[in-house]
């Protein structure tokens, strides 16, 4: 099964109408994770029909408005929504602060349990893990403390080579998992047959790194290498590169570099910024050195494969 | 000029697709006031092309979501605009802790002056006053700290009367100011000339009264009594009246109770819960007792004479 990613706000800055600020949905190995959640998220989880509910991790890149102000309605509406099941946050120190000041306040604690997670890493550091996925932080180069996100599949079992297994009659169902599990089998005379030749090579695992709020920071390239789609942060044209330097955030050329050097099977670009009316100039600037950039639209739903 | 009251959004709980939580934007004697400020309230205030940044005093009743978090990211917005001009924020006590705490931990607090007034009485207390507007807070009764507001136009000029005064030729222009305060007129000669004989009443001052969220509390009658216009909340239908109860907010037809006995010209019913599809109904039930309710609805505008 590929990796789905729905993208719910992609814009800098403030909401409007019609663009909105970052967040993402990502189905991986049965794990529905939202990573960033600016203001008016609920909203755009419900227009997408995107099934909310089964959401246990949220993963919060950074403190400015734009990637977390919607955090708190979300963790409001499950609590009227009688969510029982726990809740994990990802996020900076000092988002744990946040949001329970404001259910103390409003005299509303959720009646399920809410765990925070703080980061105060400078290094890459894995933060979840469990039998079929791991999400390492990836930490960048904002004017606040920022990390972005690598999921990874983790490899998976070995697959039956049916065909191969079917030769032996001594080689018998309940056999089946060692197989998988990449141990050889052995005959009860002591005879042994390699894994390989009875077993395939798994799935390859699948990886998608979320790169947003950064400066142009090839220090991450180590960490996103062979990533099978990257979302990195586009906020100007290089028009505005000097803009892009003082404002700590990057353009579509630099963010296409990265790609470049992470040798990323895909780029998405996103977090544009409200200046630009036509975010076809993004693609095209991205695409002068690396080939295969999509732009992240409200709505739009990327398989990665 | 009449007052005119544009509703932002009117519904309760959790924002929807279609559906706003409660913010409110009234225009009063060249004064724009925002009444609380829902998530999304600033998306609202564009797509309703509401010249938003004349807003310099923010109202909020009280700290369940719905009515403020919009707030933070308003601020923000402000921010990011380059305002320059201060802005005042009227709420229960904990509203400031809240939003500085946000604003610090984003590394972005406001380049404008941000001037919190928390509220903590249980009495109507005058909160705002300049020489043509008066706000005074009304007690509420709800789960957490409430206070709804009432806005009233102060008691303008008296009226020059030209057709009387044009019989006086000893009377000037230079005259006028003093008619207009109501002193009368005094003849080099000593003759006295009643004001009133030379000036009319002025224009009867406007007053508009928003009670949210609140139970059943006729102890607020006396304060709003023959209020020009009257929003008051009704969550939920005489069905739901019990829940109503628990849960301390109104019903349509106790917001049509209270408008009846406060004598107010008119009435504004809305916080209408998620669980009624066709806000008719509400109109209908405070029909039975009061004769001039009116739907809030997201984008209405109310003028009020």
């Amino acid at each position: 099964m590929s990796l789905k990613l729905t993208i719910l706000g992609c814009h800098s800055a403030t909401p409007r109408v019609n663009t909105h600020p970052t967040s993402q949905f990502l189905e991986i190995k049965n794990h529905h994770f939202l990573i960033d959640c600016g203001e008016g998220t609920q909203v755009l989880l419900r227009k997408f029909k995107v099934k909310f509910s089964k959401i246990k991790h949220i993963f919060i890149s950074h403190l400015h408005g734009d990637h977390f102000f919607g955090l708190v309605g979300l963790i409001s509406t499950f609590r009227l929504l009688n969510r029982i099941t726990e809740l994990h946050i990802y996020g900076p120190k000092g988002i744990k602060e946040i949001i329970t000041l404001q259910l103390k306040l409003s005299n509303s604690w959720t009646n399920y349990p809410l765990l925070f997670h703080e980061l105060t890493s400078k290094n890459s550091e894995l933060i979840f893990e469990d039998t079929k996925v791991e999400v390492f932080t990836i930490p960048l180069d904002h004017r606040v403390y920022t990390n972005g996100f690598l999921f990874k599949e983790k490899l998976g079992e070995r697959k039956l080579n049916m065909e191969q297994i079917s030769k032996y009659k001594e080689i018998e169902v309940c056999d089946f998992q060692n197989l998988k599990n990449g141990k050889d089998f052995r005959f009860q005379n002591g005879t042994i047959i390699k894994n390989k030749e009875l077993t395939l090579n798994p799935i390859p695992p699948k990886s998608y790194a979320y790169c947003s709020d950064t400066a142009y920071f090839p220090k991450i390239v180590s960490i996103i290498q062979n990533v099978n789609c990257l979302y990195h942060e586009a906020t100007f044209l290089e028009g505005k590169k000097q803009l892009a330097l003082k404002t700590k955030h990057s353009t579509a050329l630099q963010a296409a570099n990265i790609a470049k050097q992470a040798n990323a099977k895909q780029l998405i670009i996103g977090h544009y910024s409200g200046r630009y009316k036509n975010i076809e100039e993004f693609k095209i600037e991205a695409d002068t050195i690396y080939e295969n950039t999509q732009l992240a639209e409200s709505g739009k739903i990327f398989e990665i494969n």
